[in-house]
């Protein structure tokens, strides 16, 4: 049996479990293969539902929006119903015009066809190379053989069937208890380059088997992203692909849950652990990357100032150097302060790294450099910056900017 | 007798200096010394002039704004003008309290002292490390002997003196007719990280002998720093000590020039050509870079719209290390531009790389791969997209991401 860790919230109670399984809520398998849209490793996979979920998505705010998340948007407005998600990596399907559009509604409508449901339930999605037409007449006769492989234990090949150069799939699961039946949120991602969300992220599939109507989920669902998701960066660059959807089976048998339910923050905290895990996840896997760094502002005089000053610390090329390189360079650090747009007076500002306070009231402490040193080679890498101005906060995540990032990108199709 | 270039620009004309001075305008000296900042190289300089020069500045928008360019900010409101400007290196002074704002006074007043003129009249610049303060003990003493070896000659020693992370000397001199008169215009710069301009750039300071009023000049400097320094970016960090300086000693005996002055276009032309020619410099130069990169974005519907897109594209790590890797990626440059904020509709998008058109209409061009390869290995490597939506127009400039960016800035300090 699997080992589940006791979670305790501020509000809430939910266990995490050790072997994560995006299979594991109620109703829902998986598959994942190799087709040869990449050379060797798997790159085609399918999460199912068994029932018609309830579901909603947010996409990225890029103009060049990728074909198939058109397609996907299109479909789920239909009825606020999903049943499956089909998605394909090693190419990305965008910039891809009339034939881009053409080959994700035909990957919406093979897999509808072989899994006998209505089109419209089908969401699709794809990442990898930009500019260049999907290999249909590999991905198309790999589709039945796909749905034939539909399982509880399709786990590991769909996580694997969905990653670029990330080094390691990306899986969370927490369970929880509603109107005494238990319920699960389960999900998995993938970065781990072009990672810069706004408003959505990158690719990352939730499943859930609590009842909760469409809106409600819709809401939430862009509530926790704005927090999460939208909250890391790798590189700066926001993708054509990103997206987060999410499937609720209703399969738990609890009463549908909206913001009046008793057990709506438990939910909501549960829900949202999963979504910062998998952005942390994506995060401390950023191409190239040893390390995670976690940003938090305190003190901010509003919200959205601290999460632009979260944002430009964490995504500044030279803290992330920086950090790489385990110099506790907080010039650098106030630097990106100053020019994140929040407001706050230099002379109030506390800043942190790990538990070492390295400026106090703008001023810099002497004689704290060595400490400073061993806290920024930690994992996470955590940098807290105390405006002394208000009560607002946010926290960001990203990762320290190495060799390996220009290697992978220099060289990403060549 | 040093060559000269002759420069035909679209309603003006002015000569190229080929052996560009800083101190060849009418009644400028310079010098530059070592006095232990650094631990070899040049790192105190000075420029003077012999009469109370019309003057101008930018600076940085960053919150932390470095304590010299407050004491050059309140010196040039006294009367508009400014007779010399002090610069060391090696530190920048920033970040560093009421200590360092007394250290930049006590730089302004020493000089001062030594040059016989008032306080207010000296400017000063600092470059460097952020968060520690300058060494005084050894500042103090430097400032009689660089105010002893001001010389025409010191062109050199002064450029060596303000760089830091620098491969090279920045300067450029162009030299013009105005009012049957020689006008010379001769500009030295700095960069090479922590360059991402916002309304004023990297150390920059200018020279000339033309008459022109202080309101003149301050909107002239402006409106050109708008078009060319703000348009350069390496890291996409803007720093606390950016400021662009301009002295002019009137010494050429023209007419003061205005907009309503006939030669006024010409003046214009020449010094946005050095303003240019300096911020090209200072992005080639970038740290770690291999070559310059040139983005054009013509047929935007707003200009704002037409800068975003081409400092979006400038500035994205993917299309940075896809030119370091010589790799065509057009989808990295379209997605930039995607997230840009730029109005455009993708289907009119026209992208060239070099001169080879890679998209066309929002569509691929076939069989042009490895033309755009060898074009994307020039220096510069220019990228030009046509919105084909309106009449604006911006170019930016930057750099290409190499490993050299990462070693230089995980090891700054250390």
């Amino acid at each position: 049996m699997e080992q589940l860790q006791v979670k305790v919230a501020e509000e809430a109670e939910f266990r995490v479990a050790g072997e994560p399984r995006i299979t594991s809520p109620q109703g829902f398998t998986a598959s994942g293969l190799h087709v040869g849209i990449k050379r060797k490793r798997k790159d085609l996979g399918l999460i199912a539902c068994e029932v018609p979920a309830t579901a909603a998505a947010v996409y990225t705010m890029n103009t060049y929006q990728a074909a198939p998340l058109r397609v996907t948007r299109e479909g789920l407005a239909m009825e606020g119903k999903m049943q499956a998600m089909i998605v394909n990596s090693g190419n990305a399907n965008a910039c891809t015009g009339a034939r881009g559009l053409e080959d994700a509604k035909a990957m919406q409508r093979e897999a509808a066809q072989w899994l006998n449901i209505p089109e419209h339930r089908v969401g699709v999605a794809s990442t990898g190379v930009i500019g260049e037409t999907l290999p249909m007449d590999r991905i198309q006769p790999g589709i039945p053989e796909l749905v034939k492989q539909l399982d509880s234990a399709g786990h590991d090949s769909f996580c694997q069937s969905i990653l670029t150069t990330d080094t390691r799939i990306k899986t969370v699961e927490v369970r929880l208890t509603v109107d005494g039946r238990e319920v699960r949120v389960a999900g998995a991602a993938k970065g781990s380059g072009m990672i810069h969300p706004r408003m959505a992220t990158m690719l990352a599939f939730i499943n859930t088997d609590a009842a909760i109507e469409a809106p409600v989920l819709q809401s939430l669902l862009r509530q926790v992203t704005d927090e999460t998701f939208n909250m890391i960066t790798v590189d700066g660059d926001c993708s054509t692909n990103d997206m987060v959807s999410v499937m609720a089976s209703g399969l738990a048998g609890n009463e549908p849950l909206t913001p009046d339910h008793p057990q709506w923050p438990a939910y909501y905290q549960a829900f949202s652990y999963v979504a910062r895990e998998l952005a942390q996840l994506i995060a401390r896997d950023g191409e190239g990357a040893t390390r995670l760094v976690e940003v938090v502002v305190t003190g901010g005089e509003t919200r959205e100032g601290a999460r632009r000053a979260a944002k430009a610390v964490v995504g500044s090329s030279l803290v992330k150097t920086a950090v790489f390189g385990a110099d506790p360079n907080w010039g650098r650090i106030l630097t990106a302060l100053g020019y994140s747009g929040a407001r706050f007076h230099p002379d109030r500002v506390d800043l942190y790294i790990g538990s070492i306070c390295v400026v106090h009231q703008g001023c810099p402490v002497s004689g704290v450099e060595e400490l400073a040193k061993e806290a920024l080679v930690q994992d996470p890498a955590r940098i807290e910056l105390n405006l002394n101005q208000g009560e607002a906060e946010a926290t960001a995540w990203g990762c320290d900017l190495t060799y390996d990032y220009v290697r992978i990108n220099a060289s990403y199709r060549t």
